[in-house]
């Protein structure tokens, strides 16, 4: 919301802003979460970054600000930081309580405007996340499906999300995979045996590949994966690794 | 508009250029002028807004740069400023009429990138508004439906808008229930009692929130109030005050 | 992509990145060509564009680096870049194959953020594009379709592009119909005869116009030219000039 940008230059005028996405479905934290662990290490070291999704705005929902070795995020307590922690080795999680950082009056229904901008502005002016209040280690995290090994070689993995093209992102990661010379994936009564190394080198029919996001994709060549099968988020995965 | 960014920075590189808004729906000057009016005071006195809301591009109707205490506007002579001259004390309009500050040819077709960026970008520079152009008092104001009073504590009012939520947001402003300790709201056959402090405070079923539009909103809880109401713009609403 | 502007933050920090447009449909390389033929030349001299529009990432496609005399364009071999080389007397392009200049790894899906944004960022930074591979002069080009002239003043034109609007662009200059004091549309079955100065003055039902593309187009007055007539790009036009 350029909204957002006019309380953030109104603190710091020097702030270079970037929106990452407005893409993120209303409501849908894992798609949140999804979004900032793909992008926010392509930032410069340094970076603050702004996350507003939140169906429980204005609720008790508490504001946060995280700390990693190279960024800081400002974020509602619902697990949207849930993704990034699984990448960092350092995360501190702080209850921003400092109201003296929000702007006033701060409105029950748009804490974006009032609360995670001004003080993400007031960051990255050189306040530091300790000035925002006391560290906490109850904050929420995403119960995120994680892969489940059954058995020689077999995996049981789900769908974490659909894509905007219809690719289905599971949950699966290279390492995963990283022992097999072959695989076999069954999602929906289908069989799918083709790993590609891109898109365009997919043929016709359903495959499968590392994608940007760094988790295996099954996709379909110009086309929806996901109505060609008929299935969406939570959509079980089953995978057989091959020598 | 992206170029319309290119024609501004071509003429003042040192311009912070932030997009208020992209969603605001083709040839609807009220919703345009809804948006800049919630926006604008959050920016950083001396801002210089554009708004390019306008089914007349090309015809008679005149550009206009407003003044106010703290902000420049131009925007198309079609009322898009009614709600900001109603929350200003000095509002002086001219008519833009120094075609120097113009890009040549001026197409008929795109008047935000031949005529309102440019003249916006020059007044950032530092040109003063009155080069543009002599004041005018005749230039258009919206009919806004002011709220009636209908004998003892009653209230006539109406839906200006339909947010993307669905929330309906009415002409109701707090000081019109200032007096009141509860209320009665009609709408679409419903009767709604229940004034919620957050969305998410509200329980099933509909319930108003003075929302971050400073209006009184009627809604419902993750769910789209004008679809279970099957209501949209201009629908009556009718308040009782108790005391 | 948000996360494009990430990139090229972390090489040029000082670095002004406009987004010209999102609305570019996928897959679509003569929307992507029509829309930055129409908007480079609105942006400073100097200026590297960045086009990705491209169903062939991760294919063989080239990444190419494009000058003119003003500016310098990085995007995919796919002949987007077409419409820029036919307004433009210099247009030398190179193949990039300098992948010291690439992000690492270089993923087989998101060429945007791994190839083209940080080599447009380098580019900004003062790289020379003779830096970043051999000039080629195999570079695909767009077949777009031509007006044909056929006997006594009569045209054979087509739609090219379909606006957001629902107007009809097609590929008519204003140079094909310079000898004309009036002109015959045909389209659809359709007869228009009024050439309008502005979508204002278009009055009810069809007429045409010189739009902000350039290009002749048919336009309804606030409404949907391709749903009026139930057409869409590629459709034929055909024209008779009158004296």
């Amino acid at each position: 919301m350029g909204i957002m940008h006019g309380v953030v230059l109104n603190i710091e005028p020097d702030a270079r802003i970037v929106d990452i996405s407005h893409a993120v479905r209303s409501f849908d934290v894992l798609d949140g979460a999804f979004t900032i662990a793909q992008a926010y290490r392509y930032f410069p070291p340094g970076t603050v970054h702004v996350i507003v999704v939140d169906p429980g705005v204005g609720s008790e929902r508490r504001p946060i600000v995280a700390e990693t070795d190279d960024y800081v995020f400002v974020a509602p307590d619902n697990g949207v930081l849930t993704l990034v922690e699984a990448r960092e080795r350092r995360f501190t999680v702080r209850h921003i309580a400092a109201q003296r950082y929000f702007l006033r009056p701060v409105s029950q229904t748009f804490h974006g405007r009032d609360i995670f901008s001004p003080v993400a502005a007031w960051l990255a002016k050189g306040v530091a996340p300790a000035d925002m209040g006391a560290e906490i280690t109850d904050y929420v995290r995403l119960p995120i499906a994680g892969v489940q090994r059954i058995g020689e070689g077999q995996l049981c993995a789900t769908v974490l999300k659909v894509d905007k093209f219809g690719n289905l992102i599971t949950n699966l990661t290279e390492a995963d995979l990283a022992s097999a010379s072959r695989i076999q994936i069954r999602i929906a009564g289908q069989l799918i045996t083709r790993l590609c190394g891109s898109y365009a080198e997919g043929a016709d029919g359903l495959f499968a590949i590392f994608g940007s996001s760094g988790y295996l994709e099954i996709a379909a060549k110009q086309d929806s994966a996901a109505t060609k099968l008929g299935v969406r988020e939570g959509e079980p995965v089953s995978v057989i690794l091959g020598s």
